[in-house]
């Protein structure tokens, strides 16, 4: 903690703020200048809020030296984190994409999308079966039934599958069928739910939340690795800004923002990231060719018919050309899909 | 349902969109102009998502033109609600002032606190017994016995008693010892849990998240009210914006534009609304001079020694010089305190 | 400036970031703690770039410790500005009403709205004569011949006149009629034209920009205090977020920050500040109750026959509704209209 | 023009809209349904605000379907402009990379830079000689010595020179010296600077406000071609938003929306969009991965020692690996460097 005490402030007004600092545990450094006085304390614990210092009388301001996260920052982990399952490796050198439905809608749509992304080159099948919706009065998921026929579709093409859980309830559930558990952007900080995935031997997906800062979406992932599980995936997926001509702003700089905080993976949503689908392609190759460790894409073999986010879902062909192009930009940047 | 052709849009597509909508179930009035073709669409549901239209070729933009929420909305009900509670009304002439510590802390501070809150006007006692905390490593309240004190706390001076619950596992806890039900602004799309809150018997107090827009807030109401709870608050309580002055943004034209657009009352939060105990007095006045039905003040006896948000908590005569400014404004605006 | 070794840095490292800042000058202070090296610099000049410290190797962060404005700051000036016009005091204890059509735009137009603005209690009349348009192909004023009308109705009404100037070359005329140069929003960092208004003997209302924080308004304030005219007002209408259903979102809080942190006077112009009628009554009454110097508001006595912004024009009744308001609102925070 | 009625709007306020819209010249259509009643508008002119019918007694909303901008349109120009400056060509197969210092700082300096950059493949040389700074004590540019020294360091290595033009009264200086006038992103809506690089006979590089819409840089564009300069390149350089771990949020996606919306060519400036060196990089990647015509990008060859923006240039070797690694890229999506 650094506390800059204002221009003129009294050595009374100096005394009292060392005095609160002492008071929590702080060992306090004291530099006067010729303008400012500036206290630097080393403590036990670096969780105060700074605004607790800066209403006292004679403070400037007040920043915390110390980052908020601990289990989840690159300086705890020098080496990238790499996630391993199966043959599967998110954080390597391979560029992972998953894709998919936005919801498993029937057995034949599942069937159809998973054998098209797996011989297109995807290695994990996306599909939600228990849908956030904005709205009451729209389709919420097939629940159970869903998760069955995502997981035959995944099997039936080496496949691993990824899906959503909406609060800690459906965990057990959720973790019964899918190899990755996906924690929804409007679930970034349900602090309950990040624990209990906490303490699941699965990997989690953590979606950066619309108005989330980096630091907070790093903050969530401490709470997960907090509790044990370290195989946490982060995923942009755009932000919310003035722009209204595209739903979300991608922030494609969080991706090397993340690489050099953090040893996480991240991968990007270009789907939700933009909601249109002639805007899926360019996003998703400026992701890779940033640095991204993988995609979750939505595809959908017959988007005018799907139940959910037709107009983001890639027609299989658009996936295809996408494919081709990604692995020319990931050689580009020593990665390979 | 609007959809506007783009200039040149060809015949072929302009019958594509129509039997899409057809096929929706809707009734299309065509009508074609020098530049534009514009189709308009009356069917049995709105809640198609405009984007779906907006890649179909040769189409420009599509428009929704009834609102997504029903109940929520002022159309649905002219007249504005009134949320009673015993003598308490949310909504009607009086302005509001829910005043109390973030945290219930110990026995002593919540009693010391709603005696002084009482006898400054305020009508209802607030205080956290589960906090939500951006870092997994700061204090989470004290749970159940928190809110037995608070219980206490209002018994003993003629208050009603409002707090969080922070997952639908709580309610049934919550809703045992509170008169409101608060849902916090990072749940606020939280939908299992705005479902089990709308089948209580309780008022709900639906906070904004920080990057909500007005019509997802509505929406989420919608959520509540479609179950059958109509006694919904919303509170304002600070958007995020690219100004890191304060720590949000407080949207104070949020309170006009709700009551033009719904029924529903609306109080302002002008604690987490700025996150410096010397912007609350401005922005408590601000909102009611807005029109607001009501506050949410943090007030703590000891604000450098609170366990949370101390500095963001007013000491006791900067409450009672509030509550002598409000009851100014208030006639200024035709209510009282 | 403050600059926060990463954990770990290297001696050398620390060396390297210690010549550095001598070579600009800069005495240093070195505290080494536990975990992190802080070096304290005090320098002839803080207007460093801090990025230039944060891409030295082994820093974690620099933060500068001196405001980058100085005349414009309270600590520099403890005294609150006050600009005296004849009677009319801005920054004093009224609350100083300037209003009047967007676009001057006849001699009828503009002589019946003085009129009425003057006898509601308005002491200046605003007016546009030069208008800064989104879109070429629409009304930019009435040039030399609005000024001269607005001085005329000025005169005939004992007011005060304010207009716009666009660019430097503009400042001549509209100086010799107005007696308030307005800056506007776009132009709030047209350093050039802030240059030369600082070389004024009038007063200069300056606008916040859409997107600019509350340290770049005092910066651009800065600019005009430099060069030696002290007679500046700031004036806060509204800036850009997500939220589309008003056209800026007012920021009512940046009022009290900027009275804590600078000297200068602020009012508020709750008509571009929402873009709508009926939100301006309440945003006028929030932003006086939050402590506002002032007001800039558009009035017209035919809205629908404007030539620009009639839509967020009052009509004369809710007008002089609205000042009936701000008497009892202003008593409340010490002030009179 | 659409203008759709509340439900319930009364017929006298029906036709109170319709009059409305014919006094303006508009054709009105009007269709009936259930619920709304829809005025379809065609009209001489689609300038008007849309909020001047919202205002208007039972209108629920209203939207423009004509886009505000015309020469500026895809569809007023289907194939996109090339601009051909000897053998360069911007919005062609090549992606034009543009690359220099922030600002001419000495003869040895731009002539080295020079060398470096059009030995990696740069094929235009950027250099400030006026520079737009936030506060009034730092350093401004080198003036007319600085263009001089740019066209010099230009013509030594066959490469075209562009520098910006901070108002109008500059032009002719600039223009005398560069090959590309650059309107910056602080004048974007300075409207008479805007006009009179219009009637220039060179290319325009126009860069998007931090807080402009893409339909703002559009209109602002529009006025350039409106006045017979069709020369016009946009860029992308970074919209400000909640995230502060980068200086700005680079909007990569602006450059697919541009590419539909516009026949103009669009490039992206990563070094102020990201504000740091090691940022450049990937941003610089995905801008050309999403397909960016060209960018402008700040090298130095001693960036610790730059007067301005040193945190953000690259050094010499970083330029050269980036060169490398566009020129993979570039292929990906049928381009060359």
């Amino acid at each position: 903690m650094l506390v800059v005490m204002q221009e003129g402030a009294t050595e009374a007004q100096i005394q009292a703020v060392i005095d609160r600092m002492v008071s929590l545990g702080f060992t306090v450094h004291r530099s006067t200048g010729v303008v400012h006085t500036v206290l630097g304390g080393v403590g036990p614990a670096d969780q105060l809020d700074t605004a607790d210092f800066e209403v006292l009388d004679g403070v400037k301001e007040a920043h915390r030296i110390m980052s908020p996260y601990k289990l989840a920052s690159r300086h705890f982990k020098p080496a990238g984190t790499v996630i391993k399952m199966g043959e599967v490796e998110v954080g390597g050198d391979q560029v992972v994409v998953m894709a998919g439905p936005c919801s498993v809608e029937s057995r034949e749509q599942v069937l159809r999308i998973a054998e098209l992304v797996a011989r297109a080159g995807a290695r994990v099948i996306r599909g939600g079966a228990f849908k956030p919706r904005t709205s009451p009065y729209t389709f919420r998921g097939l629940g159970e039934e869903g998760l069955r026929l995502l997981r035959e579709a995944a099997d039936r093409n080496g496949l691993l599958a990824i899906s959503e859980v909406m609060d800690q309830t459906q965990i057990p559930l959720v973790a019964a069928y899918a190899d990755i558990l996906q924690v929804g952007a409007r679930n970034m900080q349900n602090y309950n739910l990040l624990r209990e995935v906490g303490r699941q031997s699965k990997p989690v997906l953590l979606k950066r939340g619309i108005s989330a800062t980096i630091e907070e979406l790093l903050l969530s992932a401490e709470y997960i690795l907090s509790e044990g599980n370290y195989q946490v995936i982060l995923c942009e997926r755009g932000i919310r800004t003035f722009e209204s001509y595209t739903r979300n702003t991608m922030d494609i700089s969080a991706i090397p923002v993340v690489k050099k905080l953090s040893h996480l993976p991240i991968i990007a949503d270009p789907s939700h990231g933009t909601g249109r689908r002639d805007k899926v392609l360019p996003m998703a190759r400026a992701a890779v060719a940033a640095g991204a460790d993988g995609l979750l894409i939505e595809v959908h073999h017959e988007p005018e018919r799907a139940l959910s986010d037709g107009a983001q879902s890639l027609r299989p062909p658009q996936f295809e050309e996408l494919m081709a192009q990604l692995r020319v930009i990931a050689t580009a940047v020593g990665r390979r899909i």
